[in-house]
């Protein structure tokens, strides 16, 4: 916080509480707000009848309970007056701000992440065990699709989604956080939604899924056909695996997060498809399913051991096709650590 | 929005979006917002690969996709330039208003929830009937609960939560928004979470539960003992019973929200309970699961026809138990209408 020149760092709703105190605030209307002056004591303001869910935070700060008829945000501005710069949830419900600009009308306000985005994205070894055994999980899936054990052909792209919904929480997740299944021609929607169209034979069909297992997300995208491979897809799909294998390599330590994305994005672009890779390489990944560091051109923070993200370069072709490639990497000493070990090719299913 | 003085509307994340457009954002760091300037034509702000979700919002509004490299949200603010006052989504992430300040640093925010309030708490008819199947879906769950066919002694809390969480998805909801599972003392805290406790014999056990289906929400609390009711539990929940009918009854149309809250009240307080009633009698419904109008004292908005919201007394006694009684009601011009159906008693179960 003296780094940033940060006199109060405020946190609700989403991970930034949970990271800092084991306590997940409920996200409803009645504020629940972690309160961190520079240099000062931590206090949680939460609603009195939350207020015996609060176990973890015990001895690490002051609970500061409100009743109903009380105004939470003006417990929290009272805390610390007027600050001169004041670090806000990136998750936090815009009306709880709404408020405190009323509160704090001279107040120059920053993101959270600006602060703790530095210490998040470093992680530390149960939480890259964590990111591995969520990883584990949605690879026995995986693997399960590539088996033919998840049944396609004649099921509705919704269909395979709560399927595969379903066992997400079966290998233990606590939640799921999406499972987009697109089929032919739907797949050239990156983040299609799973919808009634009905899955044929001879289509590519794209899997994209994860959840939350302790805390910590999985996220992983496969592609299978329903028969024959078609020659054109073949070939593209040889080039997304070799630029997919190229961008998790080029996580060293020291490296740039443009430079992976970089590595990806050259070799579909040699191939002729660059205009069909339209998003980024990808997300940082942690409590968050995407969080910093973002994998993309403009990025040029250095990769630091323990930072955990997505490498998931696409081919889209509106109308005809799309895939997609992803795996979750964790930077170590000793080489970029690719968490996802499923089967990486266009695997045929019945 | 004239009425509110406000020069333009922007909305995200949350129900607002699929209020009035049928689309819903994804709730990820890429910035889907509606921009509705007031007397001009409202523009979807969304992520170029997200553009091809965007269906029912056709011809309503102009769809701008941002690219991976571009900044949505000075996108956002050279559609209107500086703005006196603009309304921004009660539940956007606060991320994106930090952003907006430095584009709009003369504008005066205020809550969407202000504009959009007064709409969306009327509900019409096809809001009302998709309210009345959730309830009945939930009223299901109930029933089976009261039966005794949701096994609870010697299951933990988690194990039954689950359980209903099973239940309200093969109901037919998208979406399970929470079940409370609360046995015993634990009873005593209102938005308890679940856990390893393993419930007994002659235990209260209190069930808050509901999701989202087709869109609209659900929300039913009852409760049922293990076993032989004690005394002293069998006396609060005849006055919890009673309290819960007289604030379903006060809600007639010109009554003010904070008459039911009052309704509620007094008898809970005349039977020498009134200290251990800790929290408001009810909340709004509709998209959301909590919404306007609240149901607390210094609320003094009439209910109008159409107005959805619970009606849930508690009486918690720290260390000993707890108990409430919820139904969602729907102002009408014949009368409060009490959408849960389900038992209203203390149902005792094998």
């Amino acid at each position: 916080m003296a780094e940033h020149g940060t006199d109060v760092l405020a946190v609700s709703v989403g991970s930034d509480l949970p990271y800092l105190t084991g306590y997940e605030a409920m996200p409803l209307e009645r504020l629940t707000m972690l309160v961190v002056p520079s240099g000062g004591e931590a206090t949680l303001v939460v609603p009195r009848l939350e207020a015996p869910r609060v176990t973890t935070a015990e001895g690490l700060v002051t609970v500061r309970p409100w009743d109903e008829l009380e105004d939470p945000v003006a417990i929290v501005a009272d805390l610390v007056r007027r600050p001169g710069r004041a670090a806000v949830g990136d998750t936090m419900w815009a009306r709880f701000l709404v408020d405190l600009l009323d509160h704090w009308p001279t107040t120059r306000f920053q993101r959270a992440s600006e602060v703790l985005g530095p210490l998040r994205m470093r992680k530390d070894p149960a939480e890259v065990a964590a990111l591995r055994a969520a990883a584990a999980a949605v690879d026995r899936i995986a693997a399960a699709l590539q088996a033919g054990e998840i049944a396609l052909v004649g099921r509705t792209e919704a269909q395979v989604s709560a399927d595969i919904g379903r066992r997400i929480l079966d290998e233990g997740h606590e939640r799921v956080n999406f499972a987009i299944v697109a089929a032919g021609a739907n797949a050239a929607s990156p983040h299609h939604e799973a919808g009634e169209r009905v899955i044929g034979p001879d289509e590519l069909v794209l899997c994209d899924f994860g959840g939350t297992m302790a805390g910590y997300c999985s996220d992983i995208t496969r592609c299978v056909v329903t028969g024959d491979v078609p020659a054109d897809i073949a070939e593209a799909y040889d080039v997304l695996q070799a630029a997919q294998a190229a961008g998790v390599a080029a996580g060293q330590i020291g490296a740039t997060c443009q430079e992976v994305d970089r590595a990806c994005r050259a070799i579909i672009a040699d191939a002729g498809y660059g205009a069909a890779f339209i998003h980024r390489t990808g997300h940082g990944i942690g409590m968050e399913a995407h969080e910093d560091p973002y994998i993309i051109e403009g990025n040029a923070a250095p990769i630091e051991a323990g930072f955990a993200y997505s490498v998931e370069p696409g081919i889209y072709l509106p109308g005809r096709w799309g895939m997609r490639l992803e795996d979750i990497v964790v930077a170590a000493a000793d080489g970029p650590d690719a968490l996802n070990r499923a089967d990486h090719g266009l695997v045929p299913v019945g």
